[in-house]
């Protein structure tokens, strides 16, 4: 593997991971060109502790009674609406889901749009309402908002950023560099609806299918879990660059390893079929509403069971545990008895799922 | 005036205010058309007091010794340098600003990058240097971002969305619905730079010009004048739509007029003569690094000399007050000695101007 070309998934990506001198589109990938970009340039210029984290929300003392969880994500999902969701539910859910991966719970939302001159407004009033709903749903307000409008080909009818605010319970302390050897992995589903549900919105799959965005906000999910045991290490959603890698995020924050079993990572039937037809791994496709979870072996039963008894969390397994090494690394037991490493994204894989 | 054409400083602005299906650029402008869109759409879906409150930031109570400001922009001023900043230092001060109108200090920003597919490393690299040196400056940090990267033709360079929270020092309330009759009107220099510092970037004034946007965090203003005096009921920066469209803003919300005066608002000779030249009132034009503040009447002189020792305010001044009736208007008294209505930026003026 060099600069120049990166071999991944047994395909070879014509995408160098520096010396670019232009944004491409795997900067916005979630994998290893984004962590590029953003630990090269982004950590680089604005230097500081809550930051270099690299959690999916920062975590700020306001003081001695209170920490908040803050997140922020921009959303340009095309199409806008998909089959299960569309980019609204996506803002609110991305976001809640954020906040409540440091196990808060949201205490409040901001919304900034950019709308693209000429767009229907019963457009961006469905998009409104949908917001309204999964607002809703996570019992979260919206609390301030911005408009601005850009002249017609300079965005794709509406981008949403979102940012987020939410409350740390006293002596909580969940992140990705807390994971510790002999810890239970979980998994909170099956994998891959949401990218492959996208892409099926857009026509590419060539053929009908009945696969539903997972997306949903988690943070109802999250506070059963914690009833049942606050020994919880690490939360994380795996969306852009799929459970493969977040996982390996975690394992290079935690400097540990994680070793997988294949056969106890469930993909739908239609999932796997379409990406059998495309040549996309499932584990590297984006979810919007499925948890990894990485805890304390002795409370991993109760906390199964926790996210079984949620409607979020029914399917969920224990799909492996934390080693110490080979540290920063993810392995995988394939079904056949074999091991494999198992990469980070490398560069572009499905542009624009989020 | 009717649906259909909005009069304005005497020109016929074209787009209608409702029953419009589709986006136009006036939606973005700040003024009445984005008002509309704001309170028709946007704050009949997520009805909550704090959005309600329709001020430059939301406040929330975190328990009983802590409130926040919370707030959010996106950026999408074209060309992304102009001179005297850039859309990074913009979406750092913006953010900074809409937080300190509510007396708040920012204890930290988010940051969400929408690149468009081709941009040069270089150029966003410049950027984030500048939003590092403007956060340095209003001592803020940006603590959690993201990027997201769209094809070329979907964005315009780049957009930026800041996110900020802010604390609220005790038993400060500060807000747009709190002038009362007989407060003072202050302003903390002259107006209309910004605007036309954009618009000169964009070789839309037709000559050379020193005109330099005067894009600035204005939290360490804010802290001096409070520092000095408490009494202050309202403070807004007054951005897209100028200081006409905030000062009417504010009548509305507190249920008051404002009479100003016209010659106590300064704008500099560079700007004068380019608004002229381009038929603008410079009373429309955005600022970035101005405020406007409405305060005790037996307090104003003392904010007035902490604004005017604080480099940000050096030429502030009391520009007016506020009157009982008629509610909710702003009348001027021109220099010929006539008063005239001053209303709310109607239509689209100056487009992606912030």
């Amino acid at each position: 593997m060099t600069d120049e070309t990166v071999s991944i998934q047994g395909m070879v990506c014509p995408v160098p991971l520096s010396h670019n001198d232009r944004i491409v589109m795997g900067h916005g990938s979630g994998g290893r060109m984004s962590h590029n970009l953003i630990n090269r340039l982004f950590l680089n210029a604005f230097d500081n502790p809550a930051l270099s984290a690299s959690n999916d929300a920062a975590r700020i003392q306001i003081d001695s009674a209170t920490s908040l969880a803050i997140s922020t994500d921009s959303h340009v999902v095309a199409p806008l609406f998909f089959p299960g969701g569309d980019i609204g539910r996506l803002a609110v859910c991305g976001t809640v889901n954020d906040i409540a991966m440091l196990g808060a719970q949201p205490l409040c939302l901001t919304a900034g749009f950019i709308l693209e001159e000429g767009l229907e407004l019963s457009v961006l009033e469905r998009v409104v309402l949908s917001m309204k709903a999964a607002a809703l749903e996570a019992g979260v307000q919206i609390i301030a908002g911005d408009t601005k409008v850009v002249q017609k080909g300079k965005a794709d009818g509406l981008y949403i950023n979102t940012a987020g605010v939410g409350s740390i319970p006293p002596n909580l302390d969940i992140g990705g560099q807390l994971a510790v050897p002999g810890d239970t992995v979980l998994l909170s589903g099956p994998i891959g609806d949401h990218g492959m549900a996208v892409l099926s919105a857009r026509g590419e799959l060539g053929f009908e299918s009945d696969i539903q965005s997972d997306v949903a906000p988690l943070n109802h999910l999250v506070a059963a879990m914690l009833e049942a045991s606050t020994r919880i290490h690490v939360l994380r959603d795996p969306t852009r660059g799929g459970l493969a890698t977040s996982l390996n995020e975690i394992a290079l924050q935690s400097g540990i390893g994680i070793i997988i079993d294949e056969e106890s990572i469930h993909v739908s039937p239609s999932v796997n079929a379409a990406c059998e037809m495309l040549g996309f791994d499932p584990l590297y496709v984006a979810n919007e509403g499925k948890l990894i979870a990485i805890v304390a072996p002795n409370d991993a039963d109760k906390i199964l069971a926790a996210m079984r008894a949620n409607p979020l969390g029914k399917e969920s397994t224990i799909i492996g545990r934390v080693v110490e090494k080979p540290a920063g690394r993810v392995l995988m037991k394939t079904g056949l008895g074999s091991t494999r490493v198992v990469d980070m994204l490398a560069g572009e894989m499905l542009p624009r799922i989020c």
